[in-house]
């Protein structure tokens, strides 16, 4: 008989709502939880470990379930109740995947391209800027992003939901800023470290050779650590009465202006 | 004897209450809240007419104010009561300005640059989004941001303040779409509308001429209207596995790649 999860007071329900609500209980069990089938199908395909599917039959058929995520990995009834307990979204789709994390170590990280484009980002922690950020490194096709002294735990449902996805079909890494800055000095990767107190404009550079792109907080900008190890400071051309740029808007800038240079290829 | 808004059940009040809910009391009223000093001399350097500022002394003092904000404008104490009633953010600074809506009809807008570089945005709808846009637009020095078709409340809190003040700094003008492409074509401004189906590369046209930058929202893209009246369709080259740009993010490389070939001037 298959295993059902049908009340609210279940222990393992229990359980399975703190990982929705606190990261440490993320850590700690180094698992997750991913809503929407279209985001279960890729963090799937992009090597995700599944540990087993919860669905609700009152939203999702078994049938339409199997039909769509043709796997053997184990899937459990849940009831509406408990669905809605776990769920992050209003509109939804019924079914939520338990998944470990994946190895973001920089350690592990294999460069396949010889010119690769790495976007860096040190302490981010709006979670809608990092998905925005995500989506934008996707579209852009960069060989990774890396996330340097993270603030906000990689799996917090609204960067899950905000990244529409590019979480799971980004290469991501983390690490602390000097194991960061080490990594790219060892595999001559220039760092262009983006400052509202550099002088060099971002577009007089030359973003085809290995090429880094970092950049801070709106409110913190980069430590001195980068600025002080880069290859350049740059600074993009302000010309308003704010001037000040939503940090997904930057990004988009600057490593765009490095795709049109090596002609999106 | 200075005016005084002690209680929470004051009419009053209430009223001014509605005015942080509801775009319709908003619009009835021509009234709208901004919260904040910066915010508020913001809208009083870029002519915003004020009609009066609250101000909560326990949280700021009736000399720091008349020295910020020094002007003839009616100051109305608030009790901390009233204050966190009428408050938006958590963290704040204890005043609130009531002022007029300005006029964002386009048949008045005056274009002082011969070669006007402008953003349209296409019936956009998350505050967050649009309050982006904004600080992009102001930190390109756009000649003017239209929004066509608006779907949000310009005067929404959340614009405001995912703004930081840009929706002051900027020049801002709401049409209807069909009005917008009149305008447009009357003052031979080259429409680029940027749409997924283009073929023409966003990189390898010429925007130094008078040009108008169209996007339209993620989900919905640009209507055929925009795209059957332009001079080209543009299309931002993507590689990912997504392909799917923040609509602030898609904005941002458009206009800073027309800057670029301006020399940011």
């Amino acid at each position: 008989m298959n295993k059902k999860l049908l009340s609210v007071n279940n222990k393992e329900v229990k359980e399975l709502f703190q990982l929705t609500l606190k990261s440490k209980y993320r850590k700690n069990s180094n698992t997750f939880l991913i809503e929407g089938l279209r985001e279960i199908k890729l963090a799937i395909n992009n090597n995700y470990q599944i540990k087993y599917i919860l669905f609700c039959p009152k939203i999702i058929s078994e049938n339409v379930l199997h039909n769509t995520i043709n796997t053997t990995i184990e899937k459990i009834e849940v009831s509406i109740e408990v669905y809605q307990k776990l769920a992050y979204r209003n509109s939804t789709e019924g079914v939520i995947a338990i998944s470990n994390f994946k190895d973001h170590s920089l350690q592990n990280l294999k460069l396949k391209s010889k010119t690769p484009l790495i976007l860096v980002i040190e302490a981010p922690e709006k979670p809608g800027n990092i998905g925005a950020i995500l989506r934008t490194a996707d579209a852009a096709n960069v060989d990774t992003v890396i996330i340097a002294n993270p603030k906000t735990d990689l799996y917090n449902p609204n960067i899950i939901r905000s990244s529409v996805g590019c979480l799971f079909t980004n290469s991501i890494c983390i690490g602390a800023t000097t194991e960061v800055i080490s990594f790219l000095k060892t595999n001559n990767i220039n760092i262009y470290a983006a400052s509202l107190e550099a002088t060099e404009l971002y577009h007089n550079q030359n973003y085809t050779k290995p090429s880094a792109i970092i950049i801070g907080t709106e409110d913190k900008g980069l430590s001195k650590e980068w600025t002080d190890n880069s290859f350049k400071n740059i600074i993009i051309p302000m010309k308003g009465k704010i001037d000040s740029l939503n940090l997904s808007n930057a990004g988009a800038i600057l490593i765009f202006e490095a795709k049109r240079q090596r002609n999106f290829s």
